[in-house]
Protein backbone atom coordinates (compact mmCIF):
# COMPACT_ATOMS: atom_id res chain seq x y z
CA UNK A 1 0.00 0.00 0.00
CA UNK A 2 2.91 2.58 0.76
CA UNK A 3 4.21 1.26 -1.93
CA UNK A 4 1.42 2.39 -4.13
CA UNK A 5 1.11 5.80 -2.38
CA UNK A 6 4.77 6.54 -3.16
CA UNK A 7 4.45 5.50 -6.71
CA UNK A 8 1.76 7.99 -7.66
CA UNK A 9 3.88 10.86 -6.16
CA UNK A 10 4.88 12.79 -8.76
CA UNK A 11 8.40 14.51 -9.12
CA UNK A 12 8.39 18.43 -10.53
CA UNK A 13 10.83 18.57 -13.41
CA UNK A 14 11.98 22.00 -14.39
CA UNK A 15 13.04 22.37 -18.36
CA UNK A 16 15.36 24.86 -18.65
CA UNK A 17 15.73 26.72 -21.68
CA UNK A 18 17.27 29.69 -23.59
CA UNK A 19 19.54 30.80 -26.64
CA UNK A 20 23.28 29.74 -26.73
CA UNK A 21 25.18 31.62 -24.20
CA UNK A 22 22.78 32.68 -22.23
CA UNK A 23 23.41 30.54 -19.18
CA UNK A 24 21.25 27.96 -18.82
CA UNK A 25 24.07 25.21 -17.18
CA UNK A 26 25.06 27.86 -14.58
CA UNK A 27 21.34 28.62 -13.51
CA UNK A 28 20.85 24.70 -13.41
CA UNK A 29 23.99 24.39 -11.08
CA UNK A 30 23.08 27.20 -8.63
CA UNK A 31 19.59 27.05 -8.64
CA UNK A 32 20.16 23.34 -7.77
CA UNK A 33 23.06 24.43 -4.73
CA UNK A 34 20.46 27.01 -3.97
CA UNK A 35 17.55 24.60 -3.14
CA UNK A 36 19.70 22.11 -1.79
CA UNK A 37 20.75 24.66 1.00
CA UNK A 38 17.32 26.57 1.57
CA UNK A 39 15.01 23.93 0.75
CA UNK A 40 16.76 21.10 2.52
CA UNK A 41 16.42 18.99 -0.41
CA UNK A 42 18.31 17.48 -3.34
CA UNK A 43 17.48 17.98 -6.63
CA UNK A 44 18.27 15.73 -9.46
CA UNK A 45 20.46 17.17 -12.27
CA UNK A 46 19.85 16.22 -15.89
CA UNK A 47 21.87 17.08 -19.25
CA UNK A 48 20.36 16.77 -22.71
CA UNK A 49 23.19 18.37 -24.38
CA UNK A 50 25.84 16.25 -26.22
CA UNK A 51 27.73 19.00 -27.09
CA UNK A 52 28.47 19.96 -23.39
CA UNK A 53 32.03 19.57 -22.60
CA UNK A 54 32.04 20.14 -19.11
CA UNK A 55 28.84 20.73 -16.59
CA UNK A 56 29.53 22.39 -13.37
CA UNK A 57 26.94 19.57 -11.29
CA UNK A 58 27.19 15.61 -11.32
CA UNK A 59 24.78 14.47 -13.90
CA UNK A 60 22.03 12.09 -12.78
CA UNK A 61 21.22 11.31 -16.33
CA UNK A 62 23.48 12.58 -19.38
CA UNK A 63 22.57 12.87 -23.01
CA UNK A 64 26.34 11.89 -23.26
CA UNK A 65 25.94 8.08 -22.03
CA UNK A 66 24.22 7.83 -25.47
CA UNK A 67 25.90 11.02 -27.96
CA UNK A 68 28.34 12.92 -27.59
CA UNK A 69 28.42 15.78 -30.46
CA UNK A 70 32.41 15.89 -30.94
CA UNK A 71 32.92 11.96 -31.28
CA UNK A 72 29.65 11.91 -34.00
CA UNK A 73 32.19 14.75 -35.98
CA UNK A 74 34.75 12.61 -36.41
CA UNK A 75 32.65 9.51 -36.47
CA UNK A 76 30.88 11.04 -39.54
CA UNK A 77 32.69 13.34 -41.09
CA UNK A 78 30.39 16.60 -39.81
CA UNK A 79 30.91 19.97 -39.44
CA UNK A 80 29.46 21.25 -35.62
CA UNK A 81 26.17 22.33 -37.01
CA UNK A 82 25.29 18.35 -38.58
CA UNK A 83 26.77 16.82 -35.83
CA UNK A 84 25.14 18.74 -33.50
CA UNK A 85 21.54 17.88 -35.08
CA UNK A 86 22.64 14.54 -35.89
CA UNK A 87 23.17 13.86 -32.30
CA UNK A 88 19.83 14.81 -31.54
CA UNK A 89 18.35 12.06 -33.79
CA UNK A 90 20.35 9.97 -32.38
CA UNK A 91 19.41 10.76 -28.64
CA UNK A 92 15.55 10.70 -30.39
CA UNK A 93 16.21 6.72 -30.49
CA UNK A 94 17.09 6.38 -26.95
CA UNK A 95 14.89 9.20 -25.71
CA UNK A 96 12.25 6.20 -24.11
CA UNK A 97 15.17 5.06 -21.90
CA UNK A 98 16.46 8.36 -21.01
CA UNK A 99 12.60 9.21 -19.73
CA UNK A 100 12.39 5.90 -17.81
CA UNK A 101 15.78 6.53 -16.01
CA UNK A 102 14.71 10.22 -15.03
CA UNK A 103 11.76 8.67 -14.19
CA UNK A 104 12.92 6.51 -11.67
CA UNK A 105 14.90 9.26 -9.64
CA UNK A 106 13.45 9.85 -6.13
CA UNK A 107 14.73 13.83 -5.91
CA UNK A 108 11.12 15.52 -5.37
CA UNK A 109 12.68 18.20 -8.11
CA UNK A 110 14.90 17.55 -11.20
CA UNK A 111 16.41 20.15 -13.29
CA UNK A 112 17.05 19.36 -16.92
CA UNK A 113 19.80 21.59 -18.84
CA UNK A 114 18.85 21.42 -22.22
CA UNK A 115 20.99 21.71 -25.77
CA UNK A 116 23.30 24.80 -26.07
CA UNK A 117 21.64 25.54 -29.07
CA UNK A 118 18.53 26.16 -27.67
CA UNK A 119 16.49 25.03 -31.09
CA UNK A 120 17.85 21.91 -31.03
CA UNK A 121 15.19 20.82 -28.49
CA UNK A 122 12.46 23.87 -29.21
CA UNK A 123 12.16 23.90 -32.93
CA UNK A 124 12.53 20.30 -33.52
CA UNK A 125 10.91 17.00 -32.60
CA UNK A 126 13.42 16.61 -29.41
CA UNK A 127 11.27 18.53 -27.00
CA UNK A 128 8.36 18.20 -28.06
CA UNK A 129 8.88 14.40 -27.62
CA UNK A 130 10.14 14.51 -24.47
CA UNK A 131 8.14 16.35 -22.71
CA UNK A 132 5.29 14.26 -23.67
CA UNK A 133 6.76 11.14 -22.57
CA UNK A 134 7.95 12.92 -19.12
CA UNK A 135 4.72 14.31 -18.61
CA UNK A 136 2.66 10.74 -18.30
CA UNK A 137 5.45 10.41 -15.37
CA UNK A 138 5.61 13.72 -13.86
CA UNK A 139 4.95 17.53 -13.50
CA UNK A 140 6.79 19.37 -15.96
CA UNK A 141 7.57 23.27 -16.78
CA UNK A 142 10.08 25.62 -18.14
CA UNK A 143 12.26 28.40 -17.60
CA UNK A 144 13.34 30.59 -20.63
CA UNK A 145 16.35 32.65 -19.95
CA UNK A 146 17.46 35.63 -21.71
CA UNK A 147 20.91 36.84 -21.45
CA UNK A 148 20.40 41.03 -20.57
CA UNK A 149 22.17 41.96 -23.84
CA UNK A 150 18.89 40.61 -25.01
CA UNK A 151 17.13 42.55 -22.91
CA UNK A 152 18.47 45.60 -22.90
CA UNK A 153 15.58 46.94 -25.39
CA UNK A 154 11.74 47.47 -24.88
CA UNK A 155 11.68 45.29 -28.07
CA UNK A 156 13.79 42.53 -26.96
CA UNK A 157 11.89 42.05 -23.57
CA UNK A 158 8.27 41.35 -25.80
CA UNK A 159 10.73 39.06 -27.93
CA UNK A 160 11.47 37.22 -24.46
CA UNK A 161 8.28 36.69 -23.45
CA UNK A 162 6.72 35.41 -27.16
CA UNK A 163 9.60 33.75 -26.79
CA UNK A 164 8.46 31.65 -23.73
CA UNK A 165 4.70 31.70 -25.11
CA UNK A 166 6.28 29.90 -28.20
CA UNK A 167 7.94 27.06 -25.52
CA UNK A 168 4.85 27.47 -24.19
CA UNK A 169 2.77 26.66 -27.21
CA UNK A 170 5.09 23.84 -28.50
CA UNK A 171 5.92 21.88 -25.71
CA UNK A 172 2.31 22.15 -24.10
CA UNK A 173 4.27 23.36 -20.68
CA UNK A 174 3.92 26.71 -17.79
CA UNK A 175 6.86 28.77 -18.91
CA UNK A 176 8.70 31.22 -16.55
CA UNK A 177 11.07 33.75 -18.67
CA UNK A 178 13.83 35.12 -16.47
CA UNK A 179 16.65 37.36 -17.54
CA UNK A 180 19.99 35.98 -16.29
CA UNK A 181 21.42 39.12 -15.09
CA UNK A 182 25.77 38.47 -15.74
CA UNK A 183 27.44 41.08 -14.53
CA UNK A 184 25.11 44.60 -15.31
CA UNK A 185 25.86 47.85 -14.32
CA UNK A 186 23.82 49.03 -11.97
CA UNK A 187 22.01 51.89 -13.35
CA UNK A 188 21.18 49.51 -16.89
CA UNK A 189 19.74 47.38 -14.44
CA UNK A 190 17.56 49.54 -13.14
CA UNK A 191 15.85 50.66 -16.44
CA UNK A 192 15.84 47.14 -17.34
CA UNK A 193 14.11 46.18 -13.75
CA UNK A 194 11.25 48.76 -14.58
CA UNK A 195 10.15 47.66 -18.13
CA UNK A 196 10.48 43.59 -16.80
CA UNK A 197 7.91 44.11 -13.85
CA UNK A 198 5.88 46.85 -15.31
CA UNK A 199 3.90 46.18 -18.15
CA UNK A 200 1.97 49.85 -18.72
CA UNK A 201 5.68 50.91 -19.09
CA UNK A 202 6.93 48.27 -21.45
CA UNK A 203 4.02 48.80 -23.69
CA UNK A 204 4.73 52.62 -23.41
CA UNK A 205 7.95 51.87 -24.76
CA UNK A 206 7.76 49.89 -27.23
CA UNK A 207 4.68 52.06 -28.87
CA UNK A 208 7.97 53.77 -30.08
CA UNK A 209 8.89 50.85 -32.13
CA UNK A 210 8.33 52.19 -36.33
CA UNK A 211 5.29 51.84 -37.81
CA UNK A 212 3.15 48.93 -37.25
CA UNK A 213 5.05 46.71 -35.49
CA UNK A 214 4.77 49.42 -32.43
CA UNK A 215 0.96 48.66 -32.23
CA UNK A 216 0.60 45.30 -32.72
CA UNK A 217 3.63 45.03 -30.22
CA UNK A 218 1.17 47.18 -27.53
CA UNK A 219 -1.70 45.03 -27.96
CA UNK A 220 0.43 42.24 -27.56
CA UNK A 221 1.73 43.35 -24.62
CA UNK A 222 -1.62 43.93 -23.52
CA UNK A 223 -3.12 40.53 -24.26
CA UNK A 224 -0.10 38.99 -22.12
CA UNK A 225 -0.86 41.21 -19.41
CA UNK A 226 -5.05 40.47 -19.25
CA UNK A 227 -4.19 36.91 -19.09
CA UNK A 228 -1.46 37.58 -16.64
CA UNK A 229 0.74 35.72 -19.19
CA UNK A 230 4.51 36.56 -18.50
CA UNK A 231 4.15 39.41 -16.58
CA UNK A 232 6.70 39.05 -14.11
CA UNK A 233 10.40 39.01 -15.35
CA UNK A 234 12.43 37.52 -12.50
CA UNK A 235 16.48 39.08 -12.66
CA UNK A 236 18.57 36.63 -11.41
CA UNK A 237 22.14 35.80 -11.08
CA UNK A 238 24.09 32.37 -11.18
CA UNK A 239 27.40 34.29 -9.02
CA UNK A 240 25.32 36.35 -6.58
CA UNK A 241 22.64 33.73 -5.94
CA UNK A 242 20.28 36.81 -6.56
CA UNK A 243 16.43 36.88 -7.39
CA UNK A 244 16.92 32.60 -7.33
CA UNK A 245 14.72 32.72 -4.17
CA UNK A 246 11.77 34.19 -6.34
CA UNK A 247 12.53 32.04 -9.14
CA UNK A 248 12.18 28.96 -6.64
CA UNK A 249 8.66 30.80 -5.82
CA UNK A 250 7.64 30.98 -8.85
CA UNK A 251 8.34 27.74 -9.92
CA UNK A 252 6.84 26.24 -6.58
CA UNK A 253 3.35 28.23 -7.49
CA UNK A 254 3.13 26.91 -10.72
CA UNK A 255 3.61 23.37 -9.01
CA UNK A 256 1.12 24.16 -6.69
CA UNK A 257 -1.54 25.19 -8.82
CA UNK A 258 -1.03 22.24 -11.49
CA UNK A 259 -1.00 23.76 -14.45
CA UNK A 260 -4.21 26.41 -13.31
CA UNK A 261 -1.90 29.15 -15.34
CA UNK A 262 -1.89 27.54 -18.72
CA UNK B 1 27.11 62.17 -62.13
CA UNK B 2 25.71 58.96 -63.37
CA UNK B 3 28.21 57.73 -60.87
CA UNK B 4 26.64 59.62 -58.54
CA UNK B 5 23.15 58.05 -59.56
CA UNK B 6 24.45 55.13 -59.57
CA UNK B 7 25.28 54.83 -56.18
CA UNK B 8 22.48 55.93 -54.56
CA UNK B 9 20.51 53.14 -56.30
CA UNK B 10 20.38 50.99 -52.96
CA UNK B 11 20.13 46.96 -52.96
CA UNK B 12 17.61 44.41 -51.72
CA UNK B 13 19.48 42.20 -49.13
CA UNK B 14 17.36 38.85 -48.31
CA UNK B 15 18.33 37.73 -45.00
CA UNK B 16 17.38 33.90 -44.69
CA UNK B 17 16.44 32.51 -41.64
CA UNK B 18 15.09 29.75 -39.43
CA UNK B 19 16.04 26.89 -36.85
CA UNK B 20 18.96 24.27 -37.67
CA UNK B 21 17.76 21.71 -40.20
CA UNK B 22 15.12 23.41 -41.63
CA UNK B 23 16.74 24.18 -45.23
CA UNK B 24 17.68 27.51 -45.32
CA UNK B 25 20.93 27.40 -47.46
CA UNK B 26 18.96 25.02 -49.87
CA UNK B 27 16.65 28.03 -50.28
CA UNK B 28 19.03 30.37 -50.92
CA UNK B 29 20.54 28.39 -53.46
CA UNK B 30 17.01 27.36 -55.63
CA UNK B 31 15.78 30.88 -54.76
CA UNK B 32 18.79 32.27 -56.73
CA UNK B 33 18.62 29.92 -59.60
CA UNK B 34 14.89 30.80 -59.32
CA UNK B 35 15.47 34.47 -59.54
CA UNK B 36 18.52 33.80 -62.47
CA UNK B 37 16.05 31.95 -64.54
CA UNK B 38 13.05 33.77 -64.42
CA UNK B 39 13.86 37.36 -63.43
CA UNK B 40 17.23 37.67 -66.27
CA UNK B 41 19.23 39.19 -63.30
CA UNK B 42 22.32 37.30 -61.29
CA UNK B 43 22.07 37.61 -57.58
CA UNK B 44 24.36 37.96 -55.16
CA UNK B 45 25.06 35.11 -52.84
CA UNK B 46 26.73 35.71 -48.86
CA UNK B 47 27.34 33.50 -46.58
CA UNK B 48 27.48 34.15 -42.35
CA UNK B 49 27.81 30.63 -41.47
CA UNK B 50 31.12 29.72 -40.09
CA UNK B 51 30.12 26.07 -39.26
CA UNK B 52 29.06 25.38 -43.12
CA UNK B 53 31.11 22.76 -44.77
CA UNK B 54 29.37 22.91 -48.18
CA UNK B 55 27.57 25.56 -49.75
CA UNK B 56 25.54 24.69 -53.28
CA UNK B 57 26.09 28.16 -54.54
CA UNK B 58 29.30 30.23 -55.10
CA UNK B 59 29.70 32.97 -52.33
CA UNK B 60 30.50 36.46 -53.50
CA UNK B 61 31.25 37.54 -49.49
CA UNK B 62 31.82 34.68 -47.14
CA UNK B 63 32.23 34.80 -43.28
CA UNK B 64 34.83 31.74 -43.71
CA UNK B 65 37.64 34.04 -45.04
CA UNK B 66 37.40 35.53 -41.46
CA UNK B 67 36.49 32.25 -39.60
CA UNK B 68 35.95 28.73 -39.69
CA UNK B 69 33.77 27.30 -36.54
CA UNK B 70 35.68 24.07 -37.11
CA UNK B 71 39.21 25.82 -36.72
CA UNK B 72 38.34 27.57 -33.82
CA UNK B 73 37.59 24.18 -31.89
CA UNK B 74 40.79 23.00 -32.59
CA UNK B 75 42.68 25.96 -31.94
CA UNK B 76 40.75 27.06 -29.01
CA UNK B 77 39.51 23.41 -27.44
CA UNK B 78 36.34 24.32 -27.34
CA UNK B 79 33.05 21.88 -27.84
CA UNK B 80 31.18 22.18 -30.83
CA UNK B 81 28.52 25.24 -28.80
CA UNK B 82 31.82 26.88 -27.41
CA UNK B 83 33.15 27.16 -30.91
CA UNK B 84 30.02 28.16 -32.32
CA UNK B 85 29.33 31.26 -30.11
CA UNK B 86 33.15 32.04 -30.49
CA UNK B 87 33.12 31.62 -34.36
CA UNK B 88 30.37 34.49 -34.14
CA UNK B 89 32.32 36.76 -31.72
CA UNK B 90 35.43 36.41 -33.99
CA UNK B 91 33.11 37.46 -36.92
CA UNK B 92 31.70 40.71 -34.89
CA UNK B 93 35.65 41.78 -34.87
CA UNK B 94 35.10 41.75 -38.96
CA UNK B 95 31.48 43.05 -39.40
CA UNK B 96 32.31 46.39 -40.72
CA UNK B 97 34.77 44.80 -43.27
CA UNK B 98 31.64 42.07 -44.04
CA UNK B 99 29.44 44.72 -44.43
CA UNK B 100 30.79 46.85 -47.22
CA UNK B 101 32.11 43.60 -48.72
CA UNK B 102 28.04 43.31 -49.31
CA UNK B 103 27.56 46.64 -50.02
CA UNK B 104 30.09 47.01 -52.91
CA UNK B 105 28.36 43.88 -55.05
CA UNK B 106 26.34 45.22 -57.75
CA UNK B 107 23.83 42.75 -57.98
CA UNK B 108 20.19 44.06 -57.67
CA UNK B 109 19.60 41.10 -55.31
CA UNK B 110 21.39 39.60 -52.92
CA UNK B 111 20.73 36.81 -50.49
CA UNK B 112 21.59 36.06 -47.07
CA UNK B 113 22.51 32.74 -45.69
CA UNK B 114 22.34 32.84 -41.45
CA UNK B 115 24.14 30.76 -39.35
CA UNK B 116 22.96 27.00 -39.14
CA UNK B 117 21.91 27.75 -35.60
CA UNK B 118 19.40 30.31 -36.06
CA UNK B 119 19.78 31.61 -32.75
CA UNK B 120 23.29 32.85 -33.01
CA UNK B 121 21.91 35.09 -35.79
CA UNK B 122 18.51 36.14 -33.75
CA UNK B 123 19.78 35.76 -30.37
CA UNK B 124 22.90 37.60 -30.08
CA UNK B 125 23.97 41.01 -31.20
CA UNK B 126 25.37 39.81 -34.06
CA UNK B 127 22.20 39.87 -35.97
CA UNK B 128 20.94 43.04 -34.74
CA UNK B 129 24.34 44.78 -36.06
CA UNK B 130 24.53 43.06 -39.06
CA UNK B 131 21.27 44.36 -40.21
CA UNK B 132 21.39 47.60 -38.60
CA UNK B 133 25.30 47.98 -40.64
CA UNK B 134 23.95 46.67 -43.47
CA UNK B 135 20.71 48.96 -43.94
CA UNK B 136 22.86 52.35 -44.40
CA UNK B 137 23.64 51.30 -47.44
CA UNK B 138 20.57 49.13 -48.67
CA UNK B 139 16.71 47.70 -47.85
CA UNK B 140 16.90 44.39 -45.78
CA UNK B 141 14.27 42.22 -45.41
CA UNK B 142 13.92 38.54 -44.18
CA UNK B 143 12.58 35.68 -44.66
CA UNK B 144 12.13 33.14 -41.36
CA UNK B 145 11.57 29.16 -42.71
CA UNK B 146 9.86 25.80 -40.33
CA UNK B 147 9.89 22.57 -41.85
CA UNK B 148 6.74 20.98 -42.19
CA UNK B 149 7.21 18.68 -38.93
CA UNK B 150 7.56 21.92 -37.37
CA UNK B 151 4.62 23.37 -38.58
CA UNK B 152 1.87 20.13 -38.44
CA UNK B 153 -0.06 20.96 -35.46
CA UNK B 154 -1.94 24.57 -35.14
CA UNK B 155 0.10 26.10 -32.22
CA UNK B 156 3.29 25.34 -34.15
CA UNK B 157 1.88 27.65 -37.47
CA UNK B 158 1.46 30.26 -34.62
CA UNK B 159 4.90 29.20 -33.29
CA UNK B 160 6.23 29.98 -36.60
CA UNK B 161 3.96 33.66 -36.85
CA UNK B 162 5.43 34.38 -33.97
CA UNK B 163 9.16 33.49 -34.59
CA UNK B 164 8.97 35.75 -37.32
CA UNK B 165 7.26 38.59 -35.46
CA UNK B 166 10.28 38.25 -33.06
CA UNK B 167 13.35 38.34 -35.98
CA UNK B 168 11.01 41.51 -37.30
CA UNK B 169 11.14 43.45 -33.83
CA UNK B 170 14.86 42.42 -32.75
CA UNK B 171 16.22 43.45 -36.58
CA UNK B 172 13.96 45.84 -37.30
CA UNK B 173 12.54 44.83 -41.01
CA UNK B 174 10.23 42.91 -42.42
CA UNK B 175 10.01 39.04 -42.33
CA UNK B 176 7.99 36.98 -44.27
CA UNK B 177 7.59 33.33 -42.46
CA UNK B 178 7.38 30.23 -45.01
CA UNK B 179 7.46 26.96 -44.92
CA UNK B 180 9.59 24.63 -46.17
CA UNK B 181 7.94 21.86 -48.03
CA UNK B 182 9.99 19.07 -47.91
CA UNK B 183 9.06 15.75 -49.36
CA UNK B 184 5.68 16.32 -47.52
CA UNK B 185 2.88 13.85 -48.53
CA UNK B 186 -0.17 15.52 -50.18
CA UNK B 187 -2.68 15.35 -47.46
CA UNK B 188 -0.96 16.13 -45.02
CA UNK B 189 -0.19 19.25 -46.95
CA UNK B 190 -3.78 20.25 -47.92
CA UNK B 191 -4.48 19.96 -44.12
CA UNK B 192 -1.57 23.07 -43.25
CA UNK B 193 -2.40 24.59 -46.47
CA UNK B 194 -5.87 25.78 -45.30
CA UNK B 195 -4.11 26.56 -41.75
CA UNK B 196 -1.60 28.41 -43.33
CA UNK B 197 -3.93 30.44 -45.90
CA UNK B 198 -6.86 31.03 -43.32
CA UNK B 199 -6.38 32.89 -40.55
CA UNK B 200 -10.08 32.15 -39.32
CA UNK B 201 -9.23 28.46 -39.30
CA UNK B 202 -6.27 29.07 -37.61
CA UNK B 203 -8.04 30.79 -34.58
CA UNK B 204 -10.48 28.05 -34.83
CA UNK B 205 -8.39 25.28 -34.55
CA UNK B 206 -5.60 27.10 -31.78
CA UNK B 207 -8.61 27.81 -29.49
CA UNK B 208 -8.27 24.20 -28.59
CA UNK B 209 -5.04 24.53 -27.12
CA UNK B 210 -5.52 23.71 -23.51
CA UNK B 211 -6.75 26.27 -21.24
CA UNK B 212 -5.48 30.29 -21.17
CA UNK B 213 -2.86 29.21 -23.81
CA UNK B 214 -5.75 28.61 -26.60
CA UNK B 215 -7.44 32.40 -25.34
CA UNK B 216 -4.51 33.85 -25.50
CA UNK B 217 -3.05 32.23 -28.82
CA UNK B 218 -6.79 33.14 -30.49
CA UNK B 219 -6.32 36.61 -29.93
CA UNK B 220 -2.62 36.68 -30.62
CA UNK B 221 -3.78 35.49 -34.37
CA UNK B 222 -6.55 38.22 -34.62
CA UNK B 223 -4.23 40.72 -34.12
CA UNK B 224 -2.04 39.77 -36.64
CA UNK B 225 -4.58 39.15 -39.13
CA UNK B 226 -5.98 42.69 -37.99
CA UNK B 227 -2.74 44.18 -39.31
CA UNK B 228 -2.48 41.98 -41.98
CA UNK B 229 0.93 40.56 -40.44
CA UNK B 230 2.45 37.35 -41.22
CA UNK B 231 -0.56 36.22 -42.62
CA UNK B 232 0.02 34.79 -45.97
CA UNK B 233 2.89 31.63 -45.24
CA UNK B 234 3.94 30.48 -48.84
CA UNK B 235 4.94 26.47 -49.60
CA UNK B 236 8.12 26.16 -50.83
CA UNK B 237 10.16 23.34 -52.17
CA UNK B 238 13.92 23.75 -53.19
CA UNK B 239 13.80 20.49 -55.05
CA UNK B 240 10.39 21.55 -57.09
CA UNK B 241 10.93 25.00 -56.95
CA UNK B 242 6.86 24.86 -56.15
CA UNK B 243 5.84 28.14 -54.47
CA UNK B 244 9.28 29.74 -55.13
CA UNK B 245 7.63 32.42 -57.95
CA UNK B 246 4.57 33.63 -54.95
CA UNK B 247 8.02 33.73 -52.40
CA UNK B 248 9.83 36.37 -55.02
CA UNK B 249 6.55 38.23 -55.54
CA UNK B 250 6.02 38.83 -51.74
CA UNK B 251 9.42 39.73 -51.34
CA UNK B 252 9.27 42.22 -54.22
CA UNK B 253 6.21 43.75 -52.85
CA UNK B 254 7.88 44.36 -49.63
CA UNK B 255 10.65 45.76 -51.48
CA UNK B 256 7.91 48.18 -53.58
CA UNK B 257 6.08 49.24 -50.59
CA UNK B 258 9.63 49.91 -48.86
CA UNK B 259 9.16 49.70 -45.32
CA UNK B 260 5.75 50.27 -45.62
CA UNK B 261 4.36 47.04 -43.74
CA UNK B 262 6.28 48.07 -40.64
Amino acid sequence: MVLVIYLMVKKNIVVVLGPAGCGKTSLVASLGKWIEKNQFMKPGYVNLDPGAVFTPYVADVDIRSYVRAEEVMTRERLGPNGALIRSIEIAMGNLDDIVAKIASLKNPYILVDTPGQMELFLFRDFGVEFVEKMKKYDYVMGIVIFDPTLASRPQDILSLKLLATIAQLRLGIDTIPVVNKGDLGREKLEIMQKLLTSPEQLADEVKRVEGLLGEISEKMIQILEEYRFATRIPIVSSLTWEGLEKLYDMIHEIFCTCGDLT
